[in-house]
């Protein structure tokens, strides 16, 4: 049967499936992969932790509830597949947290808190990939009349005559967990608002901080161009020319206090006129 | 039942729900949890002030108005969901309005600004992802006939018959609370829009005034080059070597002149290159 | 009645809504508010100058239309709407054409062409969005046969029965009105995309231009790495201290000749490396 | 009538359009106007050199083809759509590649090549807006039955009966030109694609020459930090005071090569530092 | 017959289609296209070695299924464009992942991973849109019911009647495609977001990197203008005038402290603004 190979552990990178078939149900996300009977759930990789986890919460689900074999097996996997999954976020989200914190901080850890914040990024868009994948087949087999009468494996065996618009027991599990699927989606669209919004501002404040970094700059330059200009004047009197100054008594004071004045103005004024133009 | 751990007020990051049950209205949004029978309203958090206003909402509507009990308690509550939303984007407003406007300010406190800026984006995308939910929610009930029928829970109560598709009267309430979370959706949305915007210029103009900075750091440079090579002129003459100029008696002002004609002319043609080039 | 709350002037930040009601139309957009009933139309804010455009243009097509009085109204009411939008894209568009010419030309008014340009985004988005949901309210009545049934108000008055889905009247009244505000919403959107593309363009400029003066410095830089290494030497004969050559005939020669090599050579060596590396 | 307005050619701007009224196939998109009727086609601005040519091609199907006449009509004009949009792109296409060629290239002339991408990335925008509408439009009357239905206005005119599902002839050519209209704008979509990517990689491009060209300066400023230090010695050295020195036989070599040792190793030395803290 | 122009394989850049005929299907995607009739299939390129490949899983699956022909070559098309689309993923994958990891390692062969990036990034649109369009084509034919019950060639031309709602087994041939068409869409998606994420991250990383640039830039330009000031001192004391401190015996030692005394202490007392600036 062409849908059995869905099933196989081996295949990787599987698109998430709810299929409802003859005497089956198909439930296929990440690592969780079953085929539910009238009386039996075949699990995909029986030795993953998270099929041990359904097949406990089948076994304990059996003795409590009065539900039909199928509905017990199928509300297990679907909730291990949202537990798995809010789980997983539940992981990320405190480090997530941190690091966009770090990048806040804008510290000299930044570069270090990019190459963290990558990873996650990947990991929120695969989750949310999958996670929409997932919603959108639990949708489809909700809308579809036919798929949810096929669901009653247990009367169908028992050749029990039923209404196809009568499924609302099955109805109310798909519209519970299509509801958390959504709320998990949601989250994790939450926290990629944020990352984004952080590295929208980051991104922003790191061109605010250099522009001021470069308006310092701008005032150095501008000073040093002056005390340049004023070491030239030192430099034309250290010449080994006749200035027939030499000998003035006085001219090596007025000259040093001419460079300074000059100096003081010069950048006085050019830090006035680039004020005024908006640059510093 | 399975649709009450919906009401579980301690369950945080609640996804908005409005279920229509055999007996029960089920209304959850942010801090708003409520189930409706025919007589009775339950709150999730019933010492919360939000939970406070709609009991008083109920009571008051009671005295006044000839709906059956449990559509006065969905209107109630439904209300009670817009006003908060809508409270709180009006506190959030004229603070976004001031940061904003610092922003395009563009003056010393910008980076402050764009800390403040951050929660406001972070809080608005939670609300538009509330809102855009919750519409959700009422569409989704609004275009399901059986839904909108089983509300009449106290015609259901007395058995009295209805024709599925006559609910005119739920479907005004949600109607008009649709419009109402569909206006303050939007609301949200410009103001993102306008956040987006304001970014967006904020981004260019850094980059102008960058470059603009950069411009006079090339004047700066040019001119400082020029005078470097004056210098490194008087530093030749400087030398305690001999050059037989020593004793020249006007070398001293050629070379000064030589040296500061030099400076202006090479500045004045560099910088008619580099405006030719659109570079200054 | 709860709809009337829409029509009230004083609310401001209207959504727009066009409400199919028992025995009246409703509907609400911009500063155009109507209530319309099969004899008469009630103008919102009824000295605005929108509102006697309205009442002028139902008192002259009256005389001419042999429509019903509220399909006449009604059609005014879309019709002022679309006008109203156009009238005020018509005048935005010149103003946003010179502006982003501005921005093209990358002058020195770089920044006031930025600050102009932030309100005109933000209205065009405003406008938009007003627009999109117009269009909204006028499909969701288009596809509703039970609210267009009930805009034959004066055919309801006078308990003239009609069928459900005999309304081809008004349906063109909404399709005809619904194109108009698509042809609006679309040439807005043509706007939006023309000042994204600008932006878009004027920031890689920007970028092209910086990375320009950047290479230019890079040149004044080495050229000036250089020069500082001759008037280094300059500086060492300078001192005042024996080199035994300071009586060397033609050491001073020497010496000058050797660091304009020096400077010569080097700046045109290392200009090539740089070409070579891609940065000059 | 009030559909005719769409079909005047001064009006500016339009809307496409397809329509189907009682007696007469409208279509409007770009250039193209025409009203037809069961024997005759009216073309909005007959003088254009798309009207001729829709008129020599209705000319020549008349006469190899038996479909009715409202057909072939429609057929020719969806058919000059497509193809004057699809030779529009086609005359784009070499241009943009050069364009974006140019880019990759990053050579001197960038700045030229990105005033050519403006004016191609808004006609783009603009022709991808119309197709979509005009695909909207042929979807709309598509999966319209009655619409469908009056379309056969040669046998509506004969009064023959037809039964409304029964129209796969028009089907055929809605759905057959829907499909063009589809590859364009997927052609497009791919040109508008390509662009994008191409902008976003020159982008990062010109960020990593800038840090490369900026690494380059660093290494300049430290060197130039080195020799200045250096050069402050020769300075002190240079000082008309008494160093007492003045007479010693080697300490002019002596405090050359303690510059030039200084200059050289603390440069080293600055170097390994920066490369370490990933500067360099 | 229009449709036939489809099958054109000189007719390039194709629009994916799957279309349903009275006696034909006919299939067309990238490379692939095919007329399948009741017990035919007609290839475009038979030359190609999709075509062959295609031809041979015709074969086999005729020996061992019991699916009437035009079912078996559909099956084999469907799965032939998947797979062909699915090995074109794979060999893109591991080349992206290692231009990705160089990208993220930010070595100094930056711009050539970056010339290697742009026609990955096409290529995966273009498959991206490409594989859209094939699962909009399979969702069409899948839930227009005549569509699927003309599927049946074989039954067509033996008269068999069959009703329109009895096609499970088309269905779920396209229902399995459909989902494999999605898995590799979502694949593609997945390497998508990934280049953009890490895109996004260098951006902000090459910036962070220049920042620090600068900062390190800022430092030196301080602590050069500081030795420009103390040089400043030695050019002075440098002039060929009378100071009238030339034969003080401590003077030169008492200048030297003082300029290496203000160098080291103004440089501190700076950098300790800056650092309070937020600039270092």
């Amino acid at each position: 049967m062409r849908d059995l190979r869905l099933m196989d552990p081996s295949f990787p990178g599987q698109y998430p499936a709810v299929l409802s078939r003859k005497n089956a149900i198909l439930v296929s996300a990440s690592n969780i992969r079953a085929v539910i009977t009238a009386s039996e759930v075949y699990l995909g990789n029986p030795s993953h932790k998270e099929a041990i986890a359904i097949a406990e919460a089948v076994r304990q689900q059996l003795m409590t509830s009065n539900m039909p074999f199928e509905h017990i097996a199928l509300e297990c996997c679907l909730s291990q597949i949202c537990a798995s999954q809010s789980a997983q976020l539940q992981v990320l989200r405190p480090y997530l947290r941190q690091v966009l914190h770090g990048l806040k901080a804008a510290g000299g850890s930044l570069q270090k808190r990019l190459d963290q914040l990558l990873p996650l990024k990947n990991q929120l868009d695969e989750m949310h990939t999958t996670l929409t994948a997932v919603a959108r087949c639990l949708n489809d087999v909700l809308t579809n009349n036919a798929d949810m009468a096929q669901m009653y494996l247990t009367d169908a065996q028992r050749h029990k005559k039923r209404k196809d618009s009568d499924h609302e027991d099955v109805e109310l599990i798909f519209e519970n967990y299509l509801m958390q699927v959504e709320l998990i989606s949601s989250d994790i669209k939450d926290d990629q608002n944020e990352i984004t919004n952080t590295e929208e501002i980051v991104d922003i404040e790191l061109d605010v901080i250099r522009n001021r970094i470069l308006q310092v700059e701008l005032l150095l330059s501008i000073s040093a161009f002056m005390v340049a200009l004023g070491a030239l004047w030192t430099g034309i009197f250290g010449m080994n020319l006749k200035s027939h100054l030499e000998e003035h008594p006085h001219m090596f004071w007025v000259v040093t206090g001419a460079i300074f004045a000059w100096i003081f103005t010069s950048i006085a004024t050019t830090r006035w006129f680039c004020k005024r133009a908006g640059l510093l």
